[in-house]
């Protein structure tokens, strides 16, 4: 399966099936390839990286969703690092490292249309490499931009952060406490709960595997919710939602409760209206307008310790299908990546 | 049942206990007292009219809401025009005709302090004095600012209307037309659609009581929905919702479909997120500030025939209970009323 530099192979994961349920390696068909061969204004990029989402399982769907599903027979749609390594466009130099749609397979094409987004990511950054995935990348800027245009923090607000442990929410709670929030995290499982509290600063955690967590999110927002950054709908969501203040935000930026079940995911309307609840959808992509800026704030944040980037590392492209299934078991804390190959020392 | 002058009776619907489904005169108690006694800085007003609203059937219950609900024993709230007939206070003169929280009952104070809301109505307007509990009251307003703040129309727009031949619903599609929107309105029955088609000038109407209400939804709103004026919840605001368009609004005015039934009101919220809608909830009372603004900006459309003002006039205090259950029949055209006593000639 190892791809030579000698004789580079494309391993691809195509989509054989949409998945029912928890995602499946047989959902796939891993390919060997030739690499694809860049044409005019085009490079050829060797993925370094794997970011996987909860998007990923969106797309693998036929769900409605925000981009059109992937095609049966297609090559799995993720976002990722990679690394120039031949070009014929004046955009992209040979060494430069590139952040987009790689896709889950060893080489890509970036083009000067934006159709895969490859964008060159600047040398000489204060955070490591794979931050620009993480905290200062796309799940970064996805927790930058939905709490603070949408969630329009203020001194004293009490935020709620669901999926508190994972990628996007270790990030909100953190710019939470940054504008002066009391933040409390929602997460499964007692290590979760005490890294969120004892290593990101939170200042409280719900454990929604326990029994009494309906308990303890009313002791933890004694004043009520102001502002509910949403990531996992269902019955977490009906009762979060339950206790949001008069005139509160809501930014959902996700479900990924029902991301596997395939059924709709439905809550509650009636405290939007008794409320008032500002409920705003929103994809990062979104703001796209603005991403420069969020990114060097969002380094200067980590570089200067006011947010922590943990990432968990899985090797090898193989493993990403079953990888993925971290995101939905609650296995997961902070940024999960796949390591597909080598970066060069920067 | 009848007062006379000479000595006044305070006929009043005290609340019985909680109605169940739909509401029967028998959850109420319907008591004769004498008429309050107005104090230093009060008044006392004699009903005139009584608005009979959807939100009386939220009042009645004990679900999540913006007030208290009313308490068993109390007389039953509700908004109507008075007419001062006894003043202690400068602020209220004999003969002024006043709106607000009158109550279901002859007689009630007027007070200073703004717990009623009692608003002294200007003489010599240009519109019917129904139309302050209409078009240019509580219900013009509520279509006025939840269509304009939180709907923001823009020329174009494709704005869709739920209940729509009701007192709210036919306001906002009337001021949607004047913001140069494609008008779609929702309504029961041949008669309500002909109604708003014909006479209120919507671009298109849907008999939600056929059987192929969605072929003519989607017939009806081929670009997809900018606005969905939400007032009716249920299985309709799915079938909407899945026709909004990308970065579309949402005023969640109510939902009526679920006031008697007591249940969740539930929904689906893929589509919030995959369509980024923004859902604001609302109750007219946030835009107080601004009432005197809409209703005079309400009162020259009505004037100048820009908006129709139509309503339904139920002659008896003691028919209250049974005409509110209109409402929620799907019975009723444009405003509903109880007259209780005469109006003096203006």
């Amino acid at each position: 399966m190892a791809s030579s530099h000698a004789t580079p192979v494309n391993r691809q994961f195509r989509l054989r099936n949409r998945p029912v349920g928890r995602i499946k390696t047989s959902d796939f068909d891993l390919v060997e390839a030739a690499p694809p061969e860049p044409g005019e204004r085009e490079a050829l990029v060797r993925t370094l990286y794997l970011s996987l989402d909860p998007t990923n399982r969106i797309w693998m769907s036929d769900m409605d969703q925000y981009m059109p599903p992937v095609e049966i027979g297609a090559v799995m749609r993720g976002g990722g690092l990679g690394l120039v390594v031949q070009s014929n466009s004046a955009r992209y130099k040979e060494g430069d490292i590139v952040s987009g749609l790689t896709n889950w397979q060893d080489y890509s094409i970036a083009g000067e249309r934006p159709d895969n987004m490859m964008g060159v990511i600047p040398k000489g950054l204060p955070v490591p490499l794979t931050a620009m995935m993480g905290a200062c990348g796309m799940t970064g800027l996805t927790a930058y931009f939905g709490l603070l245009e949408h969630g329009r923090p203020k001194e004293g607000d009490t935020l709620l952060v669901s999926a508190a442990a994972g990628a996007v929410g270790s990030v909100v709670g953190q710019i939470g406490k940054i504008k002066g929030c009391r933040v409390v995290g929602i997460a499964g499982g007692a290590d979760k709960c005490r890294f969120i509290v004892e290593q990101l600063g939170f200042d409280a955690a719900i454990d929604y595997k326990r029994g009494d967590w309906r308990e303890a999110l009313a002791a933890a927002t004694p004043e009520g919710i102001d502002i509910n950054f949403e990531n996992v709908g269902g019955e977490i969501m009906d009762a979060v939602m339950a206790r949001m203040n008069l005139y509160s935000r809501m930014p959902l930026c996700g479900m990924i409760s029902g991301y596997n079940s395939g059924e709709l995911m439905r809550g509650d309307f009636s405290p939007i209206l008794m409320r008032r609840i500002r409920i705003s959808g929103f994809i990062v992509t979104d703001f796209a307008a603005k991403f420069a800026e969020g990114s060097v704030q969002l380094a200067q944040w980590v570089a200067g310790g006011l947010i922590k980037h943990h990432e968990t590392i899985v090797e090898g492209l193989e493993n990403a299908p079953v990888a993925v299934n971290r995101l939905f078991d609650g296995q997961n804390i902070g940024k999960l990546i796949v390591k597909v190959s080598e970066a060069p020392v920067q």
